[in-house]
Parts: C-alpha cells; sequence; structure tokens
C-alpha cells in the first residue's frame, strides 16, 4: 500500500493532525503515515513548496501527499489532485503546485468534486483524507473529480542575470533549523552562466569567493584544531538540495546565533553572484 | 490490533515519549502508535482534554488512547482505565476525563491495581503501557483493577446564560496554532437560547455579528482581490469542533498576530453573547 | 524486522527527516521507524547522548539507531557502525558513542566504508541509511566497513568524590521539558559515596536533605490541599534515569518557571553534595 505524506501548518500541539491520522487509518488499518512538516508557518506557500519538494523524492513512487496548507475551499481556491513525477499531491489550487512542478508537467490534474453541499473548514479531514484514501485503494483521480488542463501558477521568486552574463542576483527562499541561508540560485544556473569563471557572493556585507561541495572543506584541517578557523567560520556551499546556501560552520541559532541573524539576512534578502 | 495513542505533556526533545514507544514496541512488535501531542502545556488538564476530545473521534472504535498528564501514583491521584463511548482511556484519576466524558457515560471504570510495592515516578512507562498493551492483545479491564463506579469529577469552565435567555457568558478555552481563540459556547447551546434572533458577540473591545461556517465565508470574492478586505479580516466562526471561534483570517500568530495577541484575549478571558 | 530510531539535531520543520524516512521505506516498505528525538541543540554531542542512553534501553534488542549529530565526514569525523549492549548505533566517531558506552564495551566496531568518491553534505540519507538498511536485512557490519578496535573517546563531564569521601561535586547534564535539572551524579555513586550518611545538596542558593523516590513523596498528604506546601515546593529526586534531579512540584517553565529559571542554574553548573 503506497505512502500518504502530511504537510501542513497545523503545529503539532493542536488536535488536527492526530484527527487526521486517526482518518486515515480508520479507513485504510495498514496505511503507513509519514509527517513531512507540520511547522510551515501559517499560509505560507512558497515555504511549504521547498519543503515538500526537497521530501517528496526520497519517497517511493506512487507515494500520495496531502497538503494542508491555506485548503478551505472557496471561489479562488479549488481543490485539486495532481500526478505528478509518478506521485500524488492533494491540495488546494493556490499555486502550491506550480512551484513544485517546475521541473515536471503534471501527468493529470482533476479538480476535486466530491464535497457535500455544505461546506467544511476542515478540508483536509473531510475531503483530502478520503481521496488519499481512494487513491490509496488503486482508484483514479477521474473518479474523485474532472480533469482540468491547467493548475493556478504563481511564479516564486526566481533569480535575475544581468545583461552580459555578468551578475545572477538571487534572494533568500528558506532558512533552515541551523540558521542557514538557502537561495533559490542553484548548480545548474550557476555553471551555466559562470562558465567556470571566478566570482564573488555578495549579500549585505557578507562576501565569498568559494562553493564548498560540504561543509568540512572549509576547514583546513592540517591546521591543529586549537589553532586554525573553525566555530562560526562562514562559508557557501551548495546544499543536498543543490542550492547555493550561505552558513556558518556548526552554528546554533539559539545560542552564538547562526548564518541568518549573523549577516542580518532573512526571506526574499538579496543575494548577487558577480563573475569577472 | 488497536491502535494506542499518546498524549502527554513531555515535549519532544527528551528521551520520555520515545521511551514509551520502545517499550510497546517490545511488548507489541506490530503495534500502531499515534501521537495526539506531546506539547500540551505541563499539567495542564483540562488543556488536554480539549485536544483528547477533538482527536479520538477520528481514531476506530477499540483505540487506546494513553494519556500522560499529572500522572504520577499519589495518594490522591490514582491510576484507572475508562471505556468511554467504545474507546478506552488509560490515565490518573485527576479529573481529565469527566471532562471528555461529559456527553459520555463510562461503560466501564477500573483503579488500575498492577503495580509494584515502590513507587516509579514514569509510570506512563512503567504502568500505563503494561495496561495498554494488555487492552491490546484483548485482555479485560478486570485483570487490570478492580471495579469503581465514579471518576474524580473537576468542572470545566462552563458558559452561563442569564436570565431570561437575554445572554450567555462563556469563556476562552484553547488558543490554537494560528492564534485562534476558542470558547466553550458551542452551536447547540447558541441555538437553544438564541433561538433565531440577532445577536451580538463581544470580547474585550472585538464585536461580531455574524457566525459563519467556514472562515472563507467572511470575504466577499464578488470584490476584487485588490480592493477587498481580507487579510487581518476579523470574524467568529462554528469550527470544526462545533465551538465558537474568534479568529483572525489568515493570521501568524508569529508575525502579523493572531486573535489572541490582535484582541488582547487570552486563556479563561470572558466571551459574551447577547441578543435581542 | 528490527526497528529503525532516528536521533538528529534536523529539527521537525525542514525536509530533512521526512526525507530520511521516505528514503528508508524506499527500500524496506515494511519498516518500523521511531523518532527519539530532532531537537538535540545544534551539535551537542552531550546532549545527545544522555537522550539516546535514557531511550535505547527500552527498545527491542536488535533495534537500530541512525544519530545524525555532526555527521559529515572529514578527515577527524569518520562514520561508524556499533554493536553495544545488542543494539546497533550508525553514526559519526566524534565520541558520542563512548558516552553512551561509559557502561559497555562495543562488541564490535565497524569504520564505514561504502562512501562513493564524492562527498555528500547530506550523510545520514546518503550513508546512514544505506548501512541501517543492510543491517534490517541481516546483513553483517564487516561488509559496510572494516572493523577498528576503539573509538573515539571523549570525556563527559564527570562528578569528582573529594579526598575522605566528604562531598561530591557534580554538575548539570541536562535540563528537560519541564525545567528540571538533571545531574550526573547518580544513585550508585551516591549510595557508595555515602554510606547512609545524612548529606547536604547544595546548588547555587538551593539546598536540600532529602532525595525522593517521586515527585509527590515531597507532599504531605496528611495536610488539607489548600493549606498544604504543593506548587513552586522544590525537591531533590533520583528520576527515572537513575540520576540525582533537581526539580520543582509541577512546574511549568512557560509560565511560573522550572527549577533552571528559579534556581539560576544551567548546562554544566555545580551541585555539590556534602556528607556529615
Amino acid at each position: 500500500m503506497p505512502i500518504i505524506t502530511l504537510t501542513t501548518d497545523f503545529g503539532i500541539k493542536d488536535h488536527f493532525v492526530s484527527a487526521v491520522k486517526g482518518a486515515i487509518y480508520t479507513e485504510l488499518p495498514d496505511a503507513t503515515i509519514v509527517d513531512i512538516s507540520h511547522e510551515i508557518s501559517p499560509f505560507h506557500i512558497t515555504e511549504a513548496a521547498y519543503i515538500i519538494q526537497n521530501a517528496y523524492k526520497s519517497f517511493p513512487k506512487g507515494s500520495i501527499h496531502i497538503i494542508g496548507i491555506d485548503s478551505e475551499l472557496n471561489p479562488e481556491n479549488k481543490h485539486i489532485a495532481v500526478k505528478l513525477d509518478d506521485h500524488y499531491f492533494i491540495c488546494a489550487n493556490n499555486g502550491l503546485i506550480s512551484l513544485i512542478a517546475s521541473e515536471f508537467r503534471p501527468e493529470k490534474i482533476v479538480e476535486i468534486n466530491i464535497h457535500d453541499a455544505i461546506g467544511t473548514n476542515f478540508p483536509v479531514l473531510d475531503v483530502f483524507v478520503a481521496v488519499a484514501c481512494h487513491i490509496a485503494r488503486g482508484g483514479t483521480l477521474e473518479v474523485v473529480g474532472k480533469s482540468i488542463s491547467d493548475i493556478k501558477l504563481i511564479k516564486g521568486i526566481t533569480p535575475i542575470v544581468n545583461v552580459g552574463d555578468k551578475q545572477i542576483v538571487g534572494s533568500i527562499i528558506y532558512i533552515d533549523n541551523y540558521g542557514n541561508l538557502i537561495t533559490n540560485i542553484n548548480r545548474k544556473l550557476f555553471e551555466d552562466v559562470g562558465k567556470g569563471r571566478k566570482f564573488k557572493i555578495t549579500a549585505r556585507s557578507a562576501v565569498f569567493d568559494t562553493i564548498y561541495e560540504r561543509y568540512s572543506d572549509a576547514i583546513n584541517f592540517d591546521i591543529e584544531k586549537t589553532k586554525r578557523e573553525e566555530d562560526g567560520k562562514k562559508l557557501a556551499i551548495f546544499n543536498s538540495s543543490g542550492y547555493l546556501e550561505l552558513a556558518i560552520y556548526k552554528s546554533n541559532p539559539k545560542t552564538v546565533g547562526g548564518a541568518s541573524s549573523l549577516f542580518g539576512l532573512y526571506f526574499r534578502d538579496t543575494v548577487s553572484i558577480t563573475f569577472e
């Protein structure tokens, strides 16, 4: 039986997440349910997209992803089920899928129409669970909705390449648990534009001229531990998701601070790369 | 095999929750364990009751709910196992069940007597797990305790209806992940007292004259998006648990604030409904 | 199939934890995965050791524990898989195992050598999952690494016993969800040194002359509830892990404060026991 994952902005204190799990187990006692995240900032579609995009590919093909972010049904926010990259996504048609699907064309999109006449204000429980269990049992999308050809598009913040390929201007799209700053500049764009030239990354007052593959590559292990620069060292890296990340080596945002607080950089702030 | 759920004030950093899960899996390798919440405020019985009450009904009949809130055995706090609404609850006899059982009479109550002579200060691990696994294997409550006829009663904060049915005076019983304020006034009480009359809800300086079914019903989608009042709009709603809730449309308590911080209303504060 | 547990400093918002779970389920669809904790303070090896030490013993023999703390491969931080007390641990050779293994000699230690030529900055996903699944399928440690005889040792903060056995000087090693202070003084050391003598525990300005078995033992239930000292009462106890703990009865660190904030005591602060 396929895995069902949950991504919401419900938090983990309230009863919402467990009510959803209880409802799934009631329909499918042998379900495997995995939490992706319930700590998405409320109604933050781009944050949810970043997290789901980097999580879903680790799951087996055929997995079913319930996304409970800004999911109340209204005239501008219909419910959809989408087959994309051999995974299923059940969510509101609020642009989130367009952010995930930038690389892939959805194989099938249906607008869910199994709702009762009276609306619910807990659609993840009352609608998405039923759709997920239907798919998990091998049901087709056509049974739970009518095919539509397009999803709502929202443009994530995308990097700009200046004329003459002298500069990429990107921005911070996510700050992780270590306070590290993830930008929207990925390795492919960097290599396509830079073509091996020397470069300088500038983000407020922080400057970098190397992008490492691993955090440890920023440390010179030939120097004796007590003498080398290590704790608090700033570095740029391509992270495990392939994005340029500005980091502090072994940072703890709750004590000494992370890259975000130390560089004074936050969501949507600018990061630029200038090539020689 | 029945589902075993966990509701505690242990938090998710310490080893407590995982120790309990490890002990259950040691006895029942095929167990299905679901977290309801581990973020209950320490020793907060009414908060736990609100969360469990709204979560347990989504689970299949026969589910077993371990509740680790204020559960140390002492002369005033015995351990009980209760069958209620076809679910099993294992907890301390500290009044929590009386809050959950306001609608239902427990079918059976036993005072647990499987304790060793020497006390434990981790009864969830050392006592409740054994009881839960016993029930999960199909064992009866009589084997793990002696039948008692009554549980400790505590009165939750209940709304008052003023003479002549002119007014309901309730209070805030819970603040959710979005900062929304949940009151102890449910739809039935509102309809029984109000009998369709016009009304005014007052909570400190916030006033409402409509109760919506969905958050989106507060928004006029006929008006163009950029011109309509939407973000930060205040509204009253019957939430998915059937309680009157005072909310801010699409609020984020960590940034712009939620209903609690914006209205200046907190746990136990008064909310009144006056009918014409 | 053995249980696989996860202990990391990833937090629960980012995609890291779910990516690891997805990868395990992709290899082993019937896996049982249990979170021990993802809220370890970043790179805090002794904190992780305290939590794992107290959690792993509740799991069945043969369980596999993935530990993602400070796990990037570098010349000073190799990856190891260890069989210890009939459990398997997969982690970096950063001293963490030496803290867990103070009581037990590892039965087998291998340095993992299944890495690709190019390094990864997400070794839990790219290396530890493969090793865990190999062991879960019944594979031997020798297949994934070469035997080594020793692990990196780090000395946790251990208590000092003063000449003449007049005094034990220990320190705070962990602060739990209730704000209670856990020391590195365990029951055996206390009994071996104290030999039944009277004693005085001193921690900054807080003084204790009794160590209880249960929190409730500090309360005199013969006195009427409204007249007795109860809320906020300070006490010393041997906690469920066998360590001396300084606590406040029914404390809530978010409201009235816990032992840590009320006594002004934090990680590494001194606690001493003087015997008569």
